[in-house]
């Protein structure tokens, strides 16, 4: 039995035995087809029933994917699991975007936080996400982006600093909108973004001009 | 023609067709079979030459890859080029350690940078590293680990932080050392730990009891 999320291609539910059955319990940003905790509880229904189970995940299950959180259902549990790791957002949307997180000349490090924040505040720690040398990458941070490049400018990032914000990233119907924290809210009010996308504020983001392949 | 790093597992080189010529161009701290620059050339000249050539590298070639450098030299000579993702060593060692990188109840933000330091010397940003709620994956950190916990806790994180280092993840040989900031120098030097390693630190260390499978 599979139990897959929203975002597993079809591509890849094709990979799955055919005879195998198939379980949708995929998120949405606040409308769950199953909370967590049901889903953690299925997999050890299903394995204590005798099952083979395929969790199947987007990206990689360790980063923002709340891996953990299920494994640690079946620890407690004593069923034996096997973790597989995937390709984070970051990484599928910075190769096909063009865009390297980090590069001798601009970024020696690079940071993924969550811009999925809860009851609509912002709860980062701004002053320590403003630094020099520097990448970071927001995950699900479309309705948060104006915030976002509000609080990084209010706490002493450049205004001019390059964004970029990447739609549906790694699929046919990837699009990239690049920016800088000035101007970036305004473009996306005037577009017609949709979900999923991955925010890359950076010097890095200079790259992609020169280095986008798509 | 394949150009390939050291890192590159045997299993995988095999995937590549069989009649393609191999060229290691692997490197080693400190001791280059090729530099990057003469790389970033000869995959210019091969193409030039009009070979179809393949890039094979180890992790995510746009993590700590220095593939932005090496696809710029591409698009400066006017060559095509297309990039694919790879599972970047945090991903792969954390899956395998069973240390979830992020989690709801330990750490809210993710940040790989690199032990790799020039000359010995220790330029990294330390007050920026010590922050709450936060992993720290270190790169290439097993020769600077006594230096990453001296100065962790200088700066104010606790010398109880766990702290993990993965030799050899992902691979027959992974083995997972975890102790604290403040014991991990001394586990160490009396360990005979190999490079390649990833450090891990942070809360997220905690779960490695419960969850490690391998």
């Amino acid at each position: 039995v599979v139990l897959y999320d929203r975002l597993v291609a079809e591509e890849i539910l094709h990979m799955c035995r055919q005879d195998a059955e198939r379980i949708h319990v995929g998120k949405q940003r606040s409308n769950h087809t199953m909370p967590q905790q049901d889903i953690s509880r299925l997999l050890v229904e299903l394995a204590q029933q005798g099952k083979r189970v395929l969790r199947l995940k987007g990206g990689d299950p360790f980063i923002f994917g709340r891996g953990g959180e299920e494994i640690a259902e079946l620890a407690a549990a004593n069923i034996p699991f096997q973790v597989v790791p995937g390709i984070t957002a970051a990484s599928g949307c910075a190769s096909y975007a063009g865009i390297p997180l980090t590069h001798r000349d601009y970024s020696q490090s690079v940071r993924f936080v969550t811009g999925h924040l809860k009851d609509d505040t912002c709860d980062l720690n701004w002053p320590h996400l403003v630094e020099e040398g520097q990448t970071l990458v927001f995950y699900m941070g479309l309705i948060s982006l104006p915030v976002i490049c509000r609080e990084l400018i209010n706490h002493g990032m450049s205004a001019d600093m390059p964004i970029a914000l990447v739609q549906q990233g790694t699929t046919p119907n990837q699009k990239v909108y690049t920016g800088t924290l000035a101007t970036m809210p305004a473009l996306i009010a005037s577009s017609e973004v949709q979900a999923p996308t991955l925010i890359i504020v950076g010097e890095v983001v200079r790259l992609h001009d020169q280095l986008k392949w798509q």
